[in-house]
């Protein structure tokens, strides 16, 4: 269903919609004919979520396909992840809580090594401490460019972004880093004829780092790539009438959020203060994104019980969730992370639907098996939010 | 598959298909953790029929989406909903039976009261009788416009049906309806420039509709919306080949099987007399669409064992339609109608589909938890259409 028609079906309701996202959620035995990390999990609560609601599973983006957190989320949230595409430096400046416009081309920076010849000898100029890049960033952000604004703020190591703030900049750009040492740093060349002004630019702006960094070798030189422009997402106000709100430890989720309309909450660093900030501000909005970092974490380390341990944490704040009384409440994840990968994976996710209008499937617990017999089948990560704003009684009928 | 496709692959065959369509077949339980009305009726030959053949769930339109009766016919008479749409005023015509041709627009028409100042005081001019409103009707029929054939034809108290006919009239017009009390009718505006002709000549009806209509207060005016053409589908004879009739007691659902070619077969008003109609039919048609539509009145009348008792009668009548050796049957709904909602519902529907050729499910009942687990598994309804005419034998290879 495109986003106009969902939009034309929208109806304003007194309902409530929670989507817990325990990031990384699915997972793989941890050895063969074993259970998964959520099969092996102690989940009272969540178990007694799926006896009551419905379940399935989801491919975010398609069969066979791993998703990043990007695609992840925007699937998440309703988006069509193969026609919404958020670039790198777009998620890079969300990762570090940096506020984007609409004016903006944002992108992913690495300090680098230049030798005399101009050749780079190091992509990553040796990874210089985050102090360094604190102080070379600052530099950078000293310089002027006529016309637009330039912004450039630290990420960690011989990491930073860059946005370049100005009227009809295009992202249409070539990248800098010739991906390889013994090769001089590429010109920023324009895809489209649109693009000719952002690439004289932003040009113009490498070759004044050059001067600014000539002397601070070993980061002399900078890369950039992943040019992107804010997607301008429909919000969820405009699409749905929905006060959304996103509570999420780390920045690159409270960014998602944000692009998709929601305000994003203050919050503690734990879980459990992550549904205190839920249940503090329950009457201000309809809609509620809580995501949970740590399953995906334990997965990425290959700790395949540090995954039980969190996936254990979040069923015991279930009851307190439940109180509150959700319209519907789902809970998925944005892919899989198995830790026997260490990596996200294609595998699909788990999700568990629970509200007063479900048809129930009979599936007692919610893992990985139980949800392949669910009700809900396996669908796709867009199909989520109509399903959730059909059970809020928040979609009108398509058609007379 | 779109239709081209699907048309290129159509052929010939001796067998023929029966579309059995209870409407608003699917539900929810009366209360938690109980059946729905499908798995509380008995029926033995239904699930028979289970056994035997192949199962599945449908979504008519798409995940979380609640179709409208004419949605929900289109997919499942193997049109894409989205792409093909009926609208209200085409709709409200075949509600009558008034007979449609490529050359009308049609839409719906409400009687209303208009005060001195030509302020609208009452959108449903009091709810006039239905007596009335077919004198009035018959009035504004008399109204000649210039250039254009105006039909108007009555439908139940302040509502009426008008067609206007003539070469190139276009239905991209506004409404002359604001939605409110306090306002005047607008004038009827052109979306698109082709559509500048068919405005002038409805606004020059509505002028007239009002010198006719101004001594009849309380419905002293009339509103226009729901403006629409004949949505002209590529017929089933077109398509594939086949001879179709369609049995149903009300005439929206024989228009809207008109309107993929079907011939209308007239019946008389029970289950029973729709059965024996397709049994005296049974030789001269390759295709039977048979609709029973107590089902969904009983679940928007939320009448839980009503909905039991259609079908438990339908059930009555499979051993004479078996019988009569389909080569195909499916047996679905166009939408859920549970009766705890007195709505249509985005939940999927069952199906049912028995052949000779069909690959055994193990499913045992025909009820949605049986569904659940069938070996159609859960897809979208304008995949029925082609799935029945692979069983009928009825489709070639696709590429060699």
């Amino acid at each position: 269903m495109d986003l106009d028609t969902l939009k034309s079906l929208a109806i304003r309701a007194e309902t409530k919609i929670v989507l817990l996202v325990l990031d990384g959620l699915g997972g793989l035995p941890r050895e063969l004919g074993g259970a998964t990390a959520l099969e092996a999990a102690k989940t009272p609560h969540l178990d007694a979520l799926a006896v009551q609601g419905v379940t399935g599973l989801v491919d975010p983006v398609g069969p066979g396909i791993t998703p990043g957190s990007g695609p992840g989320h925007l699937s998440l949230f309703g988006y069509d992840p193969l026609k919404y595409q958020i670039g790198r430096g777009v998620l890079e400046a969300l990762g570090i809580d940096l506020e984007l416009t609409a004016r903006d081309v944002a992108a992913r920076g690495n300090f680098c090594t230049m030798d005399k010849t101009g050749r780079i000898t190091d992509r990553r100029a040796g990874r210089i401490s985050t102090e360094l890049c604190v102080e070379l960033s600052a530099l950078l952000d000293t310089i002027q460019v006529e016309g637009i604004e330039v912004v450039v703020r630290p990420v960690k190591e011989h990491r930073f972004v860059v946005l370049f703030r100005g009227e009809g900049l295009s992202d249409q750009l070539s990248e800098s880093d010739p991906q390889r040492v013994g090769e001089a740093p590429l010109k920023v060349e324009a895809k489209t004829p649109e693009a000719e002004r952002a690439t004289r630019l932003i040009n113009t702006f490498v070759e004044k780092a050059r001067s600014v960094l000539k002397d601070k070798h070993p980061a002399n030189m900078i890369l950039l790539r992943g040019f992107a422009k804010h997607p301008n997402l429909p919000t969820y106000q405009e699409l749905y009438q929905l006060r959304a709100a996103a509570i999420a430890v780390y920045p690159m989720y409270r960014g998602l959020g944000k692009l998709a309309g929601m305000e994003a909450l203050a919050t503690g660093p734990t879980v459990r203060e992550e549904f205190e900030v839920l249940r503090q501000h329950w009457q201000a909005y309809d809609f509620f994104y809580l995501h949970v970092k740590r399953t995906d974490s334990a997965g990425e380390d290959g700790n395949f019980q540090a995954k039980i341990d969190v996936i254990e944490e979040v069923d015991q704040e279930i009851p307190t969730l439940v109180t509150l009384g959700p319209d519907v409440l789902v809970i998925t994840g944005d892919h899989s992370t198995p830790a026997a990968l260490k990596a996200h994976s294609w595998h699909p996710v788990p999700i568990l639907l629970s509200s007063r209008w479900c048809r129930p499937d009979g599936v007692q617990e919610f893992s990985e098996r139980g949800c392949l017999q669910g009700g809900l089948g396996r669908f796709r990560g867009k199909e989520i939010l109509p399903l959730a704003l059909a059970h809020a009684l928040r979609l009108t009928k398509f058609g007379a």
